[in-house]
């Protein structure tokens, strides 16, 4: 019996995304010592890893979709870094709905509208896929502190998965950090450090506890777990969809490992013979934190100070730039920026239109795909999907400051009938 | 073909839990129409109706597990008022997660410990169960108005799933509503209606909005589809438990809705016979909102005026209260009452054991359970199930109050270690 995963223990390498070079026979690494060696401030990190599997030696006797329901009833062990389903604990993580919408404020698309809730995590949160891989890597390893440097959704993310798994976070956040952020993970009993300064800071410290400690450090786009753990975002896609893809995808992107990690999902399915061929994928970013989507294809980075107020997507220097900007050129992906306005409408059409209540940052793809739409490039019969990354309850400010309160009235049914009529409400 | 659901219409009736008279031949109700005239203000209304299925004539020739399954596999609908599962539209409401908790603090209680997590729905509240049924049946009798008097979670749940149904929610609100719940219904497109004074205000106002234009109302404990909604949970109790029920249950209570409805998901199955017992509930209230478990058993009910920091569950006359004491009486339930501390100690320590962050309300629940648990009353290889009815982001104003914010330092790995290690924070 047992799977190749759990025969295997080494079942996967590492390959830089900048110099090529592959990493053999270890069993985890960080970034390629070679490219990061010589990383600076203010430009994309090099040395991203990508974890590669030996895709001939998965199932080969099976193909197509019996390969890919062999992978599922495994829970995908082949394709992830970890021996036993049961180190990834109880949490419900993923297998998040995916929905069909038909209308979109009472305008029935000719094409096929799919929204992906991932708000439907422990948290509340797309994080939690990347959390709980490297928390089971780490009760794989009997490692039992995971440190990770946070502004919010990864670090509330790590700390509620390592609740779940018995243990310990250590979240190093900048001490500009919202209370109801630290609160989130003072809750689940995380041990935050507030340092004075900025995230890169924050990062910066959260290296030398690691190494000091030897503790586990899952910070995005440099444990490259993180985009292993996101890439099964993908494989749900393929399973919901019944394998029929849709043409587009919209990803709302900040540091651009989400995008990666959805990617990585396809390619994975790609590489195994599972699909032929990659969706298009549409990053999507905020006009006030647009460094992957306008520095894509240039000569020289440039750095455009991010003022978004979708927080969780407001990012100087793309941490994952180069693997993203490398896979969207490979797969004929491309960019789209839309203003905070935008966003905040579209957070409300999604609300409004289909029940999903999105942060901000999540309905920046939403805003993309309705941005996109305008213009007439999506074809009737095609299938576009929208990635909504987390709830709308984890930012409430952004779209308060847009509040406007209705009036109050006597409370007299007379009364209200005759404003609801006025105004054309019912 | 066709389940005897669809094959019958009135598959229900109504049964007053006062007086005990049936109404039979009637597809809906509100209140008994006896019992209801005499309702006055400051005491708990009479006429809240029970749901009553033919239970000899559901599936006659199954038994036990079998039935079931059977019932399960037609998606319950031979014990819910809906004819269609379309009519239940695409949101992905209940089948919440059932978790069981090895730990708490470090502690492993010597009996079975499960977390039902119902933060886990499309609006992150155990609400959903009651709007979905509603609007279910406001489909299938072309209803497209919806209306609810709300001070928050019942507002927002009942405005996210008419979004996704194409209706449309008519919420009324006190005045005084926090901004974050208001923002959370105009998000999902709702149209409120702010009145000049307090809940009951805004519940006389839905009931004339209610009649003046034909709307279905949503009132908790007024439509007696809300606890036919609620009770769905105890459904999946069952079949998550492969039918091995709990012992005990704690559930939190306000208006005493959701208690009513995990009774009568519980009383269908022992109709049925596919249970023999129903487990020992344990209500739940804060000793700041403590009418319905202070009032059990007593000849005159006495209001204390409800204060407590955990807003879902704060109310001076139980709407429910004659229903729930009577189940709690023929059940052997029994009250509980704890501190606003120990709600918010308790949503630290069920965040912190288990990942699942609760709003105050939900963690009444957890903080009944260990008050229990320290009288040591819990017996070894017992099982013991904590209802958790709401996400923790939905009210962050509650634990915010007693955060105290943790020092900040100067980022130095040095200084950071120190910090910990003399805090024993390692």
């Amino acid at each position: 019996m047992g799977s190749l995963a759990e025969r295997k223990i080494n079942k996967c390498f590492f390959e830089c995304t900048d110099c090529g070079k592959q990493y053999r026979d270890v069993d985890f690494m960080y970034l390629c010592p070679l490219c990061s060696e010589k990383n600076k401030p203010d430009v994309p990190p090099a040395g991203v890893l990508k974890t590669v599997y030996d895709y001939a030696g998965i199932l080969p006797g099976l193909e197509g979709l019996e390969k890919f329901k062999a992978l599922k009833q495994d829970h995908f062990l082949d394709l992830l870094p970890v021996r036993k389903t049961e180190s990834f604990g109880y949490l419900r993580v993923g297998n998040t709905p995916l929905y069909k919408i038909s209308e979109i404020e009472r305008n029935k698309p000719a094409f096929t509208l799919w929204v992906k809730d991932d708000s439907q995590n422990p948290t509340f949160s797309f994080k939690d896929r990347a959390s709980v891989l490297v928390s089971a890597y780490a009760r794989e390893h009997v490692i039992s502190v995971i440190v990770a440097a946070s502004t919010g959704n990864a670090g509330s993310s790590l700390a509620g998965v390592c609740a779940s798994q018995g243990q310990r976070a250590v979240i190093v956040v900048p001490e500009s950090i919202p209370r109801a952020k630290l609160l989130q993970m003072l809750m689940y009993g995380a041990i935050p450090v507030l340092v004075k300064g900025n995230y890169d800071m924050a990062f910066e410290i959260s290296l030398q506890l690691t190494r000091k400690y030897g503790w586990l450090n899952r910070n995005t786009a440099f444990n490259p777990f993180t985009i292993e753990g996101k890439k099964t975002v993908s494989f749900e896609i393929f399973e919901q969809t019944s394998g029929q893809l849709p043409d587009m995808i919209f990803v709302p992107v900040g540091d651009g490992v989400i995008l990666s990690g959805v990617y990585k999902g396809f390619e994975d399915l790609l590489m195994l013979g599972i699909i032929h061929q990659i969706p298009r994928i549409i990053a999507v970013q905020s006009e006030s934190s647009d460094n992957l989507v306008r520095n894509f294809g240039k000569e020289e980075f440039i750095i455009k100070p991010a003022t978004t107020i979708a927080d969780s997507i407001s990012v100087d220097v793309p941490r994952c730039f180069n693997m993203a900007v490398k896979y969207l050129k490979k797969y004929q992906g491309s960019g789209i920026t839309v203003s905070d306005h935008e966003i905040i409408s579209a957070s409300k059409i999604l609300a409004g239109s289909s029940g999903i209540f999105a942060e901000p940052a999540a309905s920046a793809a939403m805003a993309g795909f309705i941005k996109y739409w305008n213009t007439g490039m999506i074809p009737a019969n095609s299938s576009v999907l929208v990635l909504s990354t987390g709830s709308g309850l984890k930012d409430l400010n952004a779209p308060l400051s847009t509040l406007t309160m209705p009036d109050s009235m006597e409370p007299d049914a007379e009364l209200v009938g005759n404003y609801l009529e006025s105004r054309h409400l019912l």
